[in-house]
C-alpha cells in the first residue's frame, strides 16, 4: 500500500484514511514505513488547536461535537474528529455499536470524522492517537477533537496529547458521580453542562456548584480559571461562550496567530514540548519490553521461571535477575 | 530495623506494621531486606479468601466493611483490612482526611486495619499491596479485604489480586452511573446494593434492574453467576446472604477447607498462580525500566535526544535505536 505524502498535504481525505491505517497497523513490516511518512509530514504538523472533549456515555458528546463541529466549519475552520468507537475490554465487541454518529458533520466536505478502535483500553484513546493528530494536521485540518470516553488512564492519556480539556457533562449529575469525577475535573479546562434545553434551572444550578467546587481545585493549567457553561448542543446554547472561552484560552497559552505553529517559548509550546518528551518515554518503554520479551534467552526461560513463581518456590527478584542476564547475553549475540 | 519473622507468624501486629512499612519502602537498602522477609513469609501465605470491596464514594464502604469485617470475627474469622487513604493525583493530599474510618474494626483485637498510600495511582492499589496481604496471611489473617475506589486500572489491579470482587453500590444510582460503571460490572463476582434501610423499594428495584442487566453480562469467573444482593451495611441486612454467597464461591472455586491453601489444580489455585505470573511480567516491566533509566549512558544521551524529539528533528524510533544501543554498551560494562 503506497502512501502518497504530497497528496495527504494537499488534503487528499483517501489517502489521508489509508495513511491512518497504516499508522494504526501492528504489522511489523507497516512499522518501517509508517515511521518514514511521519518523519516526512512532522514539518507540517502543530498549525491547531487540540480539544479533548470527555464525558460519560450519555452525557451528549455526539450531538454536541456534531454541533460545535459545524458551528467551527461556519467560522471557516476544517474540522478533524477522532472519535471513540468503544469496545468492550472482555467480548471485544462494540458497545454502542453507532456507525452513523456525527452523519451530518462526516458528511461535511471541511470535517474528517475518524472513529478510532479502542481495543483493549477502555476510553478510545490508542497507542498511535497522537500519529494521527500529526497525520490530520500535515491534511490542512485546524480544529482537531479527540473524543473520550469513561474515566481513568484513557483521560489522562487524552490530556497528553491535547491543548485544551472540555469535560461535557449533564446537569443533576449528582454527588456520587461528582466524587467519581474528581480526577477528571483536575484536568479539565472548561466544563460544558449540556442539555440546558431540557432543564434551564438545573443546569445554572449545576453550573453555579461546579463553580463553588471548582473554587478550591487548582487547575491544571497554572493561571488559568477553569470556566464553566450551562448550554445545549441540542439548541446551540453556549456554543458561542465556548468558543470565545477557547480563544481566550489560546491567547493565554500565547497562541494567537492559529494559522502558525505555536511560537517557540510561548506557554502552549512548551506544552507540547513536554507532551512530546512524555510520548517519547512511553514509546521507549514500548520499545524496551518488546526487545525483552522477543529476545530469544528470555523466551526460552520464562516457562520455567513462571512455574517456579507460581509454585513459590523463586523469589521474583531472583528471577529477574536471572532473566535481565539472560536478555543482556542474547542482545550481545 | 530489625525484622523478627517468627514474631509476625505469631501475629505480632506491631512487628506486622513495621513489616509493611519496611515493603512499602521505596528506598534501595530497603529493598534486598524485603526480599528476604518475602522469603520467609511466603510458605506460611495463601490460607485465607481475598476479597476485594469496590464502589463509589459515598456508596457506604467504610460502613459496609465495618458490618461486614465485625461478622467475620464473630464467625471466628481473622480479618485484615487494606483500606484506601486516597491521595489526590494533582495536589499530593489526601482527600478524605479518614483517619478515623472503620475505627471500632480497628480496635478489635482480631482485626488489622490498614490504611495504604494510594501514591500517585487513584484508586488504593499500589505496587506492593500484594506483598502485604502475603504479609498479613503469614500473620494469621484469614480474610483479606482489599478496599478500592475509584475506576479504570486500580479496580484490575485490585481484581488482579484477589478472589473475589465485590462492587458496593447505592440503589438508584442511575444510567449514568451505570454506563461508567459498564468496566466494572465485567469484573465483579458480587454486587452488594447498599442503604436497603432508607429505602427499600429502590433498592429492590436496582437489584432487579442490574440482575436483567448482568443477564447480558459474562462473568469474569466463567461458570460462575454474579450475585445481586440487596441489604444495608448499618442494619446488617443482607450480609448473611452474602457470607452464604462466599461459601458457595469457594466451592465453586474447589476451596472448601479455608484453613489451608487452595488444593493444587482447584480453579482457585489456578487464578492465584495466573495471577502471579501477571505480577511476576509486572516486576519485570519494572526492573527492567529501572535498569534502562539507571544507566548511565542512557542518562548521559537523554537531553539531548529529548531536545531533539522536542523540536521535530529526531523520530522517536531513532532516538530508541541509539539509548537502546547505548543501553547495551553501559549495561555490558
Amino acid at each position: 500500500m503506497k502512501i502518497d505524502v504530497p497528496a495527504i498535504l494537499a488534503g487528499d481525505r483517501r489517502m489521508l484514511a489509508r495513511a491512518i491505517t497504516m499508522i494504526e497497523s501492528t504489522r511489523p513490516e507497516d512499522e518501517t514505513e509508517a515511521d518514514a511518512l511521519l518523519q516526512q509530514v512532522l514539518p507540517h504538523t502543530g498549525r491547531s488547536v487540540r480539544i479533548a472533549v470527555s464525558g460519560s456515555p450519555g452525557a451528549g458528546k455526539s450531538t454536541f461535537i456534531e454541533t460545535f463541529g459545524t458551528k467551527l466549519i461556519q467560522g471557516g475552520r476544517k474540522v478533524a474528529v477522532l472519535a471513540v468507537d468503544p469496545t468492550s475490554s472482555i467480548t471485544g465487541g462494540s458497545i454502542l455499536g453507532d456507525k452513523t454518529r456525527m452523519s451530518a458533520l462526516a458528511a461535511h466536505s471541511s470535517a474528517f470524522v475518524r472513529p478510532s478502535p479502542s481495543g483493549g483500553s477502555l476510553g478510545g484513546v490508542n497507542r498511535r492517537t497522537r500519529e494521527v493528530i500529526w497525520l490530520v494536521e500535515a491534511a490542512g485540518f485546524d480544529r482537531i477533537i479527540l473524543e473520550t470516553v469513561g474515566v481513568g488512564q484513557s483521560e489522562i492519556d487524552a490530556a497528553g496529547m491535547t491543548d485544551f480539556y472540555l469535560l461535557v457533562q449533564l446537569p443533576n449529575a449528582g454527588d456520587e458521580l461528582q466524587g467519581i469525577k474528581k480526577g477528571i475535573l483536575e484536568i479539565a479546562d472548561c466544563i460544558f453542562v449540556n442539555k440546558s434545553d431540557l432543564d434551564r434551572a438545573s443546569a445554572l444550578r449545576s453550573r453555579s456548584e461546579l463553580e463553588s467546587a471548582l473554587h478550591y481545585q487548582r487547575p491544571r493549567t497554572s493561571g488559568w480559571h477553569i470556566e464553566v457553561i450551562a448550554g445545549s448542543a441540542l439548541s446551540g446554547e453556549g456554543l458561542d461562550d465556548l468558543l470565545a472561552v477557547i480563544s481566550k484560552f489560546c491567547e493565554h497559552q500565547g497562541y494567537s496567530n492559529q494559522d502558525e505553529k505555536p511560537p517557540t517559548g510561548s506557554l502552549l509550546h512548551l506544552r507540547r514540548c513536554a507532551q512530546l518528551t512524555d510520548w517519547m518515554h512511553d514509546r521507549i518503554k514500548d520499545g524496551l519490553l518488546r526487545s525483552f520479551y522477543a529476545n530469544p534467552n528470555v523466551q526460552s526461560m520464562l516457562p520455567e521461571l513462571e512455574n517456579q513463581i507460581s509454585n513459590g518456590s523463586l523469589l521474583v527478584t531472583d528471577a529477574f535477575k536471572k532473566l535481565f542476564d539472560a536478555f543482556l547475553q542474547g542482545a550481545r549475540s
